[in-house]
């Protein structure tokens, strides 16, 4: 059936794609130089060679969605993969989660040093908007681009959400609380890879509106599914330790629904995305493969 | 004389945009709300209430020196303020100095915790583009303005110079090095709270290259004083521990230079920065007094 073919036609699109976005970043992120090399160093280890990308390939597939060029796409898609970088680096560093491991190789921290990991992390924010501003774009669209990137990473968006994460660790929350914090803590940052580039090009409000609803959705779907994942999957399938959120008694969308009716959640979601999709219209169907994708990753 | 009148009247002027930039900085905080309050808290508690503001006194002056509107001061003094305070709660952590005692309080981790901290600066971050971003500007002078704060407070700017102080701890240094680090360290904020408005309201580039000028020389005459009186004034007077270059064995321009040619150094960068302003022309008293005020200080 057309899923399938459009399913290996999808991955094609995505190794290109994550081609492209190392090589963009590559080109954003100075090479090692003067004294800060090591800072340098540092940025590039956690900023390339890795994971799967779905951020840059959100903003790749809403770019062909709405027409937006390829520079345009590539600086929306690396800003957002640099602030995504940033946030893994102070994340994993002692006094917050303590991580050794990420995608299997030891984090920043244990290779640079606490010091130099967090230097590095608070140097990839300001080079993730320096990257968006020098965007091919109108100065308004970068201007309107630049306050969805502040705010989707601020105190009202991811390191708001990280924040209230934090004040909720052992306390029960209610399915409310808890999407209000992912929608925060990773939701943001997904809608500012889908909705970047159609701020950039100044496309008209009801497209970005339909693409903020689509956002909205892939972005509560993308946690679902990870709770899902987190329950169900193996530690080898996951490449990383699985059922770690019933060990840290978090609250999850499982242990709160429980599995199956977490299943129908997601994939709810799901369609609701490519109904918001379908609404835009454009050429909209890689967007469409990219929220397929996403609800039915096995890691 | 002229001087002393002109000393008197810029106390006045001091205070009163210390008042100024406080209220604009409370308006663009936001108060504590829902569960991540505790971060917005630790946000104001290093952003608020404190500090010469030296970084604000620079960006008004400049202001009134290009004719920039009261909004594009505001804007453009709040958020390099907003960068200097994650600065100084980064700075504060254990991983870096650890500092326990900041402008007579408890330093930012040592009230809300580590992770907090960490978040408060993260956080302070994007705000401080956000405020920039929405100064009643063109939008092209604000992409040139953010440009300019994305590199001030980035690799090749502050965080890059935290990066070589880091690199360099216990190791010799020459003249050129130290003060390349410092240009990048606190030079290059410096210049940002200079610059900032000239390049919001689009004044002609000879004025940006004068402010610039101007910029360089005071922020490396504020290192210079700064080294004089760590190795001059009491603890009392200087509201920290006074000695602790020569204590930490940092490479100084006193331990350089010797105090007397440290001290001459200081006068000739700021004879060379008064130069600058003059040769800008426009509003330049408030620029040259801040200048003056800077080279002068006691702590």
């Amino acid at each position: 059936m057309s899923k399938a073919i459009s399913g290996l036609a999808f991955e094609a699109w995505a190794a290109l794609h994550r081609q492209r976005i190392e090589a963009a970043l590559a080109r954003f992120i100075p090479d090692a130089e003067l004294s800060s090399g090591r800072m340098f160093e540092s940025m590039r280890y956690s900023v390339l060679g890795g994971g799967k990308r779905l951020r840059a390939l959100l903003a790749y597939a809403s770019a062909e969605a709405v027409g937006a060029s390829s520079d345009v796409a590539d600086h929306a898609a690396a800003s957002v993969e640099m602030i995504h970088a940033y946030s893994l680096i102070h994340d994993d560093m002692p006094c917050m989660d303590n991580d050794a491991m990420r995608r299997g190789k030891p984090t920043n921290h244990v290779v640079f040093g606490d010091a130099t990991a967090m230097l590095a992390g608070d140097a990839l924010q300001p080079l993730a908007f320096r990257v968006l501003l020098d965007a091919n774009a109108s100065a308004s669209g970068i201007v309107a681009a630049s306050r969805l990137l502040a705010d989707a990473s601020g105190a009202r968006g991811m390191a708001g959400g990280q924040a209230i994460d934090l004040a909720n660790v052992g306390k029960p929350m209610t399915q409310a609380a808890l999407e209000e914090m992912h929608a925060m803590k990773t939701g943001a940052m997904f809608e500012a890879a889908v909705v970047l580039p159609a701020l950039m090009i100044e496309a008209d409000q009801e497209r970005v509106d339909s693409l903020t609803q689509f956002a909205a959705n892939i972005g509560l779907a993308f946690q679902v599914v990870d709770d899902v994942l987190d329950a169900t999957a193996s530690s080898e399938t996951l490449g990383k330790t699985a059922g770690k959120d019933a060990a840290d008694d978090k609250p999850t969308f499982v242990s709160l629904m429980g599995i199956d009716a977490a299943q129908a959640y997601a994939r709810a979601l799901t369609r609701q995305a490519i109904a918001a999709a379908e609404v835009m219209g454009g050429n909209n169907a890689r967007l469409i493969d990219v929220a397929f994708a996403m609800a039915e990753r096995k890691s």
